[in-house]
C-alpha cells in the first residue's frame, strides 16, 4: 500500500468525475446583505449571494449580533467544557428553554449542528426502543440516514411522501412492535412538504412514534415561526421535533424538542451529545435573540415568501425552467452536471451572483439544479438582475426554456428572447 | 409498546443506578475566569472551577474575545450555509491556513467538534482505504471509537500504549496490507502520554498510516502550542494530527490537518463534514487569534505547568491519593460512584469548589476519581484553598489518605491530621 499514491489517485477520481468542489471564499458584510466579499487568487470582487441558508437574514440582525458581543464580553468565547464538566452555561439554558417554549413540547437539547443532532437524536432513540424498526422517507437527509444506520437496527424506506406506501409498512410491522417513522418537513432540494397531519394519523392508529426534521422551516413558517407543524397546527402530534439555529435563525447549532423522559434519554444516552464541548454562551445568546424576534416579529416571514413567490413568478415568466416547489425554495432545472457547473461560473464571473451547482449525489442525476433561496433582503431589482443574468446564461449555453407564464401580481414582463430546448 | 412509559423507565434506570447527571448551571465571568456564577432554583452562588478544558483561559482573553467581536459585528453571527454552499467565510480559510502551519502540514480542515472531526475523518479515511485494517488504541476516545465503527472496516484493539502489542498486530497484518494506526498523545482521564516516536518508527517499519488525536494538548505542549508531537519533535512522522478549538483554544471546533491530498479526500467524502453548517466568522476569528498569541508567548504553557505541578505537589504533601500523571492533568482518586458523586457535592455546597464527578463508563469502575484540572489563573491561594476543602471532605466522607509527601520547591507544608483507609 502506498499511502500518498492513493490518496492523490482518490482526489485526481473526483476532479476526472467533475465531482471536485472548490469552496467560495466569502466575506460577508453585516448590514449589506446579501452582498458578500469573494476572494480568488489575491482579487476581491462584490459579489450577490443567492444561495444562502440565512433564509431571513437573521445572520446579521443587529440584536442578534449585539446579544452574541455581550455575552462573549461577559462570559467569554468557549464554553470551556462539555454540558457535563463545566460546560452547561446560562445562556444554552435559557436557548433550551426557549425551544422547548418555541415548539410546545417539555424540554429541548442542543448540539452542535443539525446534522449531529439527526444522528445521535435518531441512533439514541432507535437503540433505546426494543426491537426498533425504523421508517425512513426515502428523501431523508444524509444526517437521518447516517442516525438511521448508526443504530444497527432494521430500517425500512418508504417512497417519498407515499401515505400509502408508509400505512402498508406500518400495518406489516403491527401495532406492537417499536416503529421510528421519522421524516423532513420541507425537503430542501425541492422545496416539498410532507403531509404531516396525514403522518400523525397513521402514527396513531398503528402506534408509531414520530420524529420530524424541520430545519428548513424553524423560524419561517408558522405564526412564531416554530416550522411547518406549527403553521399546520399539529406540533402536538409529533414525538420529536428537530431543528436548526443556523439557518432562519441565522446562528449554528441543532436541536431536538420532546417530552421531557425522550429528551433525556437522548441527553444521557448519545455519545455524539455527552462527548461534545457544550456551545459557546454567544452563540446561544445570538440564537435565543434570533428566535425572541422571529416569535413576535412575522415581517421577515411575509417579505420572505414574497420574495420567493417573485422570485418564481420573475424567472417563469423569462421561460426558465422553475421547477414546481411549494416553498421559499425556488428549484431552476438544469439537469447535466456540466453545463449545470458552467452556468455557475458564468453568473459569478460576468454577473457577479453567486449560487452553487447543485449536482450528485445531493440530487438524481438528470436533475442537476440551481437551488435559488431568495431571502427578504432579496429586492425586486435584484431579482430582475438575477432573471437578466439567467437568460443569458440559459442563452450562452444554449439551455432549455420553456414556455413563458403570464407574472402574479403587478410584476411587469418584459419582452424576452425565448428559445427552443439545447437551441 | 407504550413509548411514554418506556421513555420514563429509561431515564429512572439511570437514577437508580446513581448515573443520571445533573448539569451545573454556570455563568463564567471573563476576567475572573477561573470565577463563575452558579444558579440553582432561583440562587445565584459564586463558585471556582477546578474541571475546565478552557485548560489555559484562553477563553477569557482579550484578544480573543475581541477578534470574535469584530469578525461578527462585521460579517455577522453565522456562515449562512454548508462549507459548498456559500458557507466558507474568510477567517475559516484563514484558520485553516492558520492550522497547517501550526502542525507543519499542507493541509487543515475545520469541524464543528473534535467529536465530528474524529468520527468522520477516521470512518472517511478507513473506508477510502482498501481492507483497511484499524488498529486502535485501548483507551482511546468514543469519538475515536465511533469513528472505527461507522467505517465498517477490520479492527483490532491494542493494550493501552503497549508497543509489543502493536508490533505484533503490524507484524500480522503484514506490509501490503492498509493500516490505519489510531491513538491519542495525552489520554485525558489518566493524564498519561503515548510514545509517539516509537509508534511512528513501527508504522514506518511496517507501513501503516498513522493518526494521532492532540485535542488535550495544542495550545499546552510544545514551543508554539502544536502538542506533544511538536515537543517531541515528531510532527512530521504522523500522517494526520487531529486536535480541538475547543480546550487549549478556548473557542470551540475540531480539525484535522494533513498532507493536502488526505485533508481533500476528507473533505470530499465525509459526510459529517459535507452536510454541516460552516463555523461561523467570530468562532474562527477567535481561535485564529487564540493560535496566533499561543503561537509566540509560552507564559501561559510555563504558568500552567507550574500551578498543575504545584497542585499535585500540595494535594500529595496533605497525603491525598493523587493518581500518576504526566501532564495537566491531576486525577485524585475515590473509588467508588456514590462517594465520588458525595464528594463533589460537598466540594460545591460547603467549599463553592466545583469538580464533576468522573465515573463509568468514562473511567473504568472502581478507578471513580475527581479530575482536577489547574490552569494558569488557578493561582497559589486558591490551590491552598483547594486542599483544605478537599481534606476536609476526605475526612467527612472517611475516604483513604496515603502517605504524605515533602512538598516540592518551595512550598510550605502546613500541619494536617492523617487518617486510615476507610477511617
Amino acid at each position: 500500500m502506498d499511502y500518498d499514491t492513493f490518496f492523490d489517485d482518490a482526489v485526481r477520481a473526483l476532479q476526472a468525475e467533475k465531482r471536485y468542489r472548490v469552496f467560495a471564499d466569502l466575506e460577508r458584510i453585516a448590514g449589506r446583505f446579501p452582498v458578500a466579499l469573494w476572494r480568488r487568487e489575491g482579487d476581491t470582487r462584490e459579489i450577490t449571494v443567492w444561495c444562502s441558508n440565512d433564509y431571513l437574514g437573521m445572520g446579521q440582525h443587529p440584536s442578534v449580533i449585539g446579544a452574541m458581543c455581550e455575552a462573549a464580553q461577559r462570559m467569554g468565547a468557549g464554553a470551556g467544557g462539555t454540558r457535563n464538566i463545566s460546560g452547561t452555561n446560562h445562556p444554552l439554558v435559557e436557548l433550551e428553554a426557549e425551544l422547548a417554549d418555541l415548539h410546545g413540547k417539555e424540554a429541548a437539547l442542543i448540539f452542535t449542528s443539525g446534522y449531529i443532532s439527526n444522528e445521535a437524536a435518531i441512533s439514541t432513540i432507535a437503540k433505546l426502543l426494543p426491537d426498533c424498526l425504523i421508517l425512513s422517507d426515502q428523501l431523508n437527509h444524509a444526517s437521518m440516514i447516517h442516525g438511521v444506520r448508526s443504530s444497527g437496527v432494521a430500517k425500512q424506506v418508504w417512497r417519498h411522501n407515499d401515505l400509502g406506501h408508509l400505512e402498508d409498512l406500518l400495518k406489516a410491522a403491527g401495532r406492537e412492535r417499536a416503529k421510528l417513522v421519522v421524516f423532513e418537513s420541507v425537503y430542501s432540494m425541492d422545496g416539498d412538504v410532507a403531509p404531516i397531519e396525514a403522518i400523525a394519523d397513521l402514527a396513531d392508529k398503528y402506534n408509531a412514534f414520530t420524529y420530524i426534521d424541520e430545519v428548513h422551516a424553524v423560524g419561517m413558517y408558522g405564526p412564531r415561526g416554530a416550522g411547518i407543524c406549527e403553521r399546520d397546527g399539529v406540533m402536538d402530534r409529533i414525538d420529536v421535533i428537530e431543528g436548526t439555529l443556523a439557518k432562519g435563525f441565522g446562528v449554528m447549532g441543532g436541536y431536538v424538542t420532546g417530552k421531557a423522559a425522550v429528551v433525556d434519554s437522548v441527553r444521557s444516552y448519545a455519545p455524539g451529545f455527552i462527548f461534545t464541548t457544550a456551545l459557546p454562551p454567544g452563540l446561544c445568546a445570538a440564537a435565543t435573540a434570533s428566535i425572541r424576534h422571529l416569535k413576535q416579529s412575522s415581517v421577515e416571514r411575509e417579505a420572505h415568501q414574497r420574495q420567493s413567490a417573485r422570485t418564481k413568478a420573475v424567472l417563469k415568466a423569462r421561460g426558465l425552467p422553475v421547477m414546481p416547489s411549494e416553498t421559499h425554495i425556488v428549484p431552476l432545472l438544469v439537469g447535466n452536471p456540466d453545463l449545470c457547473k458552467q452556468a455557475t461560473d458564468i453568473l459569478l464571473e460576468k454577473h457577479g451572483i453567486y449560487i452553487q451547482p447543485i449536482n450528485y449525489p445531493t440530487v438524481p442525476r438528470g436533475t442537476e439544479r440551481l437551488r435559488i433561496t431568495p431571502t427578504p433582503f432579496h429586492h425586486d431589482g435584484l431579482i430582475d438582475h438575477l432573471a437578466e443574468a439567467l437568460v443569458d446564461v440559459w442563452q450562452t449555453l444554449g439551455l432549455p426554456f420553456s414556455t413563458p407564464q403570464p407574472m402574479a401580481d403587478d410584476t411587469v414582463v418584459r419582452p424576452q428572447i425565448f428559445r427552443a430546448a439545447g437551441g
